[in-house]
């Protein structure tokens, strides 16, 4: 029983180089405008206490827009096909200064998606 | 046999958005270098038939580099972290047009990991 509980212990303290959320969100909005599409990013960055470094945004003909956040604790990036009412979203935090989760907060306030699918991954898993 | 069979074949097609690949690259070279990196994502774009929209790349101190491929499918990233030498690389492609693992053959060739792992993800998987 002592064992058991050391070993549940052990997995806690696994410790990774960052985070990498993946997240789709479905039935949003705004996604075929520059501007909200970098008020989404760059209210993100804020919220969750990341330094910004640059934003890149490309808007598709006829439409799309992919926008990438480069922070000091790595990026956040965003792919909209709004014939889909879907964005693509990527937040990946290295370190345990920021809080991806509040800039997924921030995201779902400014896009208002209507269905949201997650998924993370802890990179660089040291031994 | 036959209703297994058939959703065997169900499970083939289906469709997504992109594929969003997430590597590890362990005992990797070259990873404090802004050329070697520089060379690492160009190399992998056009290796893999992306159209590159832009890149940016940032030299942190005292050590690691961050590098974004904005291509007109999406994007490549890459986060060195030279102090264990790792690399976390994310491969996102939309459509079938780019094969993401040819990037991938690339940037072992220019980067010599040692180890790799990989994690694949369909994004906005469609009805």
């Amino acid at each position: 029983m002592k064992k058991k509980a050391k070993g549940f212990l052990n997995t806690l303290k696994i410790e990774s180089v960052g985070k990498h959320i993946l997240l789709e969100f479905w039935g949003a909005k705004g996604l075929n405008s520059i501007k909200i599409i970098k008020k989404a990013l760059t209210q993100a960055v804020d919220t969750s206490g990341a330094t910004l470094l640059k934003i890149e945004l490309h808007k598709f003909s006829p439409q799309g827009i992919s926008g990438i956040a480069l922070i000091a604790e790595s990026h956040i990036s965003i792919h909209t096909c709004p014939q889909y009412q879907y964005a693509a979203i990527d937040i990946f935090t290295c370190g345990d200064k920021v809080d991806p989760y509040q800039a997924i907060s921030s995201l779902k306030s400014t896009l208002k998606p209507k269905d949201i699918q997650l998924l993370e991954v802890k990179r660089g898993v040291l031994k």
